[in-house]
């Protein structure tokens, strides 16, 4: 810990990383920029005493309570660190039963002698010193009940609270767009109206009382990539014009072929502001056309009630005779929508997903194809065979070394560095809608990558690939012996694994270094101005698609070791205590979280951890199945089955709350804000809620004014009719607010 | 066929069976029993002409239009007898592309020389005689693909119509209760006030618009048991009475003890109608305490609502945030209420859904154990052993073969023969609330005892727990082959099959034997008048839980030898036309629906059939690999997974039709309904259709007076208040329907 956070504190104290370190307090405008001189104080740190108290940070790190924590870094945040307080609960108590009772008698079991095994220490202290057949093992089995008892028990008040959490946050919260607002897919084309009509005219039919307006989807995904086109070249042209205004002599040059590097040159200044000013007038087109174009709008919509009850209503049930079309559900928070997926249309859904389940079942078995496949690419001789012309640089003995030593390597470490990103291209092929449904359906990919690849291809030798051919050629009453087997031997491997990619994973958090690379990278070649450097800093978020797996790999190895090798607990718990640490000083500040999701990442990870459970039951059971124990081990065959109830009953119990907005809730949130405001006007409230980030960037230009105009009326195609309409709904909302309010207190 | 019709048409010309053979057209009020006299012809048919139009009822079964059918029948019969015709669409193509392309491929390819087996004819017909590795096999393949595809698309247009079916049945129908009423269940007790008025206030608030009235379940089940043991009382008493009226001399006399065969004897006569007597004073305190008892309120309500958009949105909605108090869900139609479940605690349901999968499991897997272990009891040895004054009995040669022969039989067979009624038991043990899921259920649960032990029962050798035990200890990639090998040999085994249960069973079914002796029983010794006429016969229903099994049984026979041995698809045409005869005959003739479900059952028959394909599909691969079709086997991974994305992609189509009440077909029917009869007055059109059974049967006797006017005035502890209250409801609804109008028709 301190070996990691004592270059740490060198860095944070830097007031010229300050941005890196703290970058949530310049985005919330608690801390702004100092003028940055060229005095050395405003860049180095010369205060010796701070270094003193570099672990001050932990301290600081504690101090804010839980309302607080919600209030400064959001609900999701505070929710995502319960995560590792539900680890310390689970692990402290599991440490602390299995050295009472299992270490004791694990090292007492004369099975090994010091001869036999090279680990001594860790041998003696697991169920591998047991002998086989001895009575002993009862305690295994019986600490195993108490073990899952306990945890389920844990998991229970977790979700509990979580949910109690959930649905008091909702409550306690200020309106929230999405609570009035539910997304409809697949709207059906009429031939006789437009769509925007069509989806009126339903919604005035069947939710007559609660209907309100609605905003047609439009198609700007190709804005979109215009879009981000016209950052990059404005970045470069920054770049340029720094350059010169730094050097005004001479004028940058740059070749206009690929990246750069090719093609013919010119004055790099002139050919980015004229380009950039191409694709504006192009973007400016663009829009016009999403704005202008019926074809544009596509068969999707947000359908806005005028209370809660009504949108709750509308998002819960089936609104035609074909379920799949006009489906509705809730919409997301705006800025949870993950607008390019509305564009996919819904009958491709199935299909995608069938197609994306098979490509994630031949990443996990097979990726080691291509990966060997490069390495063998990457070995010398293909190489030099490949390009001859760097034959003699290969053939020097240093690069050769480097090659031969590094490149295979660097294939399989570029593939897992990538591999979050690529989980995360598969969930939006899937064709998800928000944000934070993308980031737990990679994070289900990635645990599943995760388990099959690090803690089963850890346990088994040879590849994935391998252990499913020896998986499908054994029979699968063998299957649980051999897990056990495996696990009985790797409690060591497991503890290195824990250091290093746990612990010193977590110190990398702290440091930040591909941040501080690139904020610096960016501050000087691309910062004019501090909105700039406001830009050029990037908070990041916890990147829930990432550490989740992890994190749950983390109780894999810890509750599956916990009863056969309890001297691997107190690792894991040291995990769990230090990156709860490092996690809540970075939520408090760095991350700005991109969306909030109120926790609905908590299913997840209760069934994961309900996984992980069940695959300790089966380990052990195939453990004690090789150590002869024929009384007790057929007694563990009904804790799966118990574990599984429990999950199924949780998840009847509590996920409805993460998934439903029940009307009870709504009703009284309808009421109490009729009873506040009368006069609240929801329709002007909601208006442009629902706008496609690339419409909405326009705003801060000046050509906005077009864009913003038609929007705020309305689609354009029910221009007065639509406006005298909605006035009237608005009004009985009001005028019946005493009668609502007098049948909920009779 | 002409073989069963022959004796049948003996018995059912005969006026004295008519009420056996056609009790349908006496329940429906068509028939009425003309004066049994002692004259011959009432009881024989003399008229020999009769007698040689022995076939005539095939035609007439084959008459009646499909709507007429709904009508006369009921929707459920009209979609049972479309089960058989989809087997016949699915199996008349089937046998044609079988007989064109595969017979003459298997018959030419020489892999059987005549010596090699017995049952030369099907074998050379089958895919067993073409020899390993031939390309001949690539026809195998890519029928198995055409007939996965006409399977499918089969499938799929059958579900569209049936779903189209149901929901025009929903829409054309009159009026019925469960389409404005809905069941909660897990009512929370509430301590300031009682549940009926805790419920009326929760909807009142929470679904202020549209709540009408609510009727509170009471817990009748006590009384139910009495009312049944006085029945089995009355009806012996009749029995002696009648015995009594035809030897007044004599009077009958009766033991006091088990059965009447043991204790005091006491005339039979007085006894019985003291008994009764005493049993219907006890009843009707019971009724009363039932009435009054605040105790006997369970925490469940069918509560109703103005329209049916209110209703869908109640039972389409979650209410509170625990989503397991008021529990909400469509109300099963009043005579499909299974009324003894809705006693259970809702808590409960978990574990005894749980408890009963686990005893389906021993009981698919284990049921051979204690049938031998009877089977062993049965035998000569034990029998004299432990019952010693049967010794000079079975010591007798005749005796003993029979003993010897049939015992051991007779207890599988009586196992058999109880086994729906096992499975409709441990169904009901599982909660379930309407007869009509409870059917399903049990169903579900034959069809695996079916598939395991019939099916792979045969293809295997060895019990099913042998097979289980092979199947564990058998590496997984050999199943396929496993399977594979066993059902090329059994071609025969299940052609023999189809005619002894499947033809012979349906000739059977014409015949109805049990309900022709226990009419003439009943007829004989407990029939005094008329309306005693009507009870002793019987009709019957369908019996789902039984037949649906069998019929996905030879749809799972049929698909596999599609391809392996076409010669089978014709013995299961035949079935599937004569068994849609017969079943069309009984449905119109015999069978008395017991509810109505509108089709519920056909998610269960599509995702059986469907079952039934893939492991046609995994057999078919299974049987190639033994083939050595290295390049073709491959190919038919695909198919089970495009079977299951098929199959996803239907029930997400068309099964929420079978589970949810579109709120614009609620809509559009709600409105119609106030325009055609704008004074209609829904609460007392629904008033007291949601009553016990044990609570209505009373409303014939004389003390029903009581029970009768607290009912229908409500629940007893919201006398005055409630009928003023929910009177303003109603009103409003009739004073809104010119508003409701306009805002549809602009």
């Amino acid at each position: 810990m301190s070996s990691a956070a004592a270059p740490t504190a060198i860095l944070r104290f830097q007031p010229v990383n300050d941005r890196v370190y703290n970058p949530k307090w310049y985005t919330m405008g608690v801390r702004a920029s100092k003028r940055v001189g060229r005095s050395l104080t405003s860049i180095v740190n010369l205060n010796w005493k701070v270094y003193l108290h570099f672990l001050n940070w932990t301290r600081d790190a504690l101090h804010m309570p839980e309302p607080e924590l919600i209030e400064h870094a959001g609900f999701d945040s505070a929710i995502f660190l319960r995560i590792y307080i539900l680890g310390l609960k689970i692990f402290i108590p599991l440490m602390f039963m299995g050295f009472i009772v299992l270490v004791p008698i694990n090292a007492t079991g004369d099975n090994l002698s010091t001869k036999d095994i090279g680990h001594i220490d860790i041998g003696l202290l697991s169920v591998t010193n047991v002998p086989a057949g001895s009575q002993r093992l009862w305690a295994h089995v019986t600490m195993a009940y108490v073990f899952a008892a306990w945890v389920c028990a844990m998991l229970y008040i977790e979700y509990k609270t979580v949910t109690l959490m959930r649905l008091n946050f909702h409550d306690a919260q200020d309106r929230r767009p999405d609570q009035f607002t539910v997304l409809v897919r697949n709207i059906p084309s009429d031939p006789d109206e437009s769509r925007t009509l069509h989806v009126e005219h339903f919604f005035r039919v069947n939710h007559p009382d609660y209907y309100l307006s609605h905003q047609m989807v439009r198609n700007a995904n190709a804005l979109a990539k215009l879009v981000k086109k016209k950052e990059s070249l404005q970045n470069w042209l920054t770049y340029y014009q720094n350059k010169l205004s730094r050097n005004p002599e001479v004028r940058p040059r740059t070749k206009i072929g690929f990246c750069g590097l090719r093609g013919r040159q010119v004055d790099a200044v002139d050919w980015y502001s004229t380009a950039v000013e191409k694709l504006s007038m192009e973007i400016l087109k663009e829009r016009e056309r999403v704005m202008d174009d019926p074809k544009a709008v596509l068969p999707v919509a947000f359908v806005s009630f005028k209370g809660r009850w009504g949108a709750a209503v509308a998002a819960q049930t089936q609104q035609t005779k074909n379920p799949t079309v006009w489906f509705t559900d809730w919409a997301p928070e705006p800025s949870d929508v993950y607008w390019p997926n509305l564009a996919i249309p819904f009958v491709e859904l199935t299909v995608r997903r069938l197609a994306m389940a098979i490509a994630l079942f031949f990443l996990v078995f097979f990726f080691i194809i291509p990966i060997s496949f490069v390495q063998s690419l990457a070995s010398m001789d293909e190489l030099s065979k490949k390009l001859p012309f760097l034959k003699p640089i290969v053939s020097l003995p240093f690069i050769n070394s480097l090659i031969q030593g590094y490149l295979p390597g660097l294939a399989l470490k570029l593939f897992l560095i990538f591999l979050p990103s690529i989980l995360m291209l598969m969930s939006k092929i899937e064709g998800y809608t928000s944000l934070s449904s993308l980031e737990r359906r990679a994070a289900g990919k990635y645990f599943i990558f995760l388990v099959v690849t690090v803690f089963f291809g850890s346990i088994f030798t040879g590849s994935a690939y391998e252990q499913l051919n020896s998986i499908i050629r054994e029979a699968p009453a063998s299957y649980p012996r051999l897990i056990g087997e495996g696990v009985g031997l790797k409690a060591l491997f497991f503890i290195t694994y824990i250091m290093v990619d746990g612990w010193a994973g977590v110190a990398a958090e702290v440091v930040r270094l591909k941040p501080l690379i690139i904020y610096h990278l960016k501050n000087t070649f691309l910062v004019k101005t501090d909105k700039d450097r406001d830009k050029a800093m990037d908070p990041g978020s916890i990147g829930l698609n990432e550490s989740l797996p992890q994190l749950e790999l983390y109780f894999l190895v810890g509750l599956v070791y916990s009863v056969i090798a309890p001297i691997l607990v107190p690792f894991v718990t040291v995990f769990f205590a230090f990156a709860y640490l490092v996690y809540r000083h970075q939520i408090i500040n760095v991350y700005v979280q991109e969306y909030e999701s109120a926790g609905a990442f908590w299913p997840h990870i209760h069934g994961r951890i309900v996984a992980c459970l069940i695959i300790q039951q089966i380990s052990l059971a195939g453990l004690l199945a090789t150590k002869q124990a024929k009384k007790c081990t057929p007694l563990l065959i009904l804790l799966p089955i118990l574990t599984i109830t429990f999950h199924l009953y949780c998840k009847k119990r509590f996920e409805p709350a993460f998934r439903k907005y029940p009307l009870e809730e709504a009703m009284a949130k309808d009421t109490r804000e009729r009873a506040m405001e009368p006069n609240l006007n929801v329709k002007s409230y909601l208006n442009d809620t629902y706008l496609p980030p690339a419409l909405q960037l326009e705003e801060d230009d000046e050509e906005s004014r077009l864009s913003g105009e038609k929007w705020s009326e309305g689609p354009p195609l029910v221009p007065t009719k639509r406006v005298s309409r909605a006035s009237t709904p608005v009004a009985s909302v009001t005028s019946e607010t005493p009668i609502m309010l007098e049948r909920v207190t009779y």
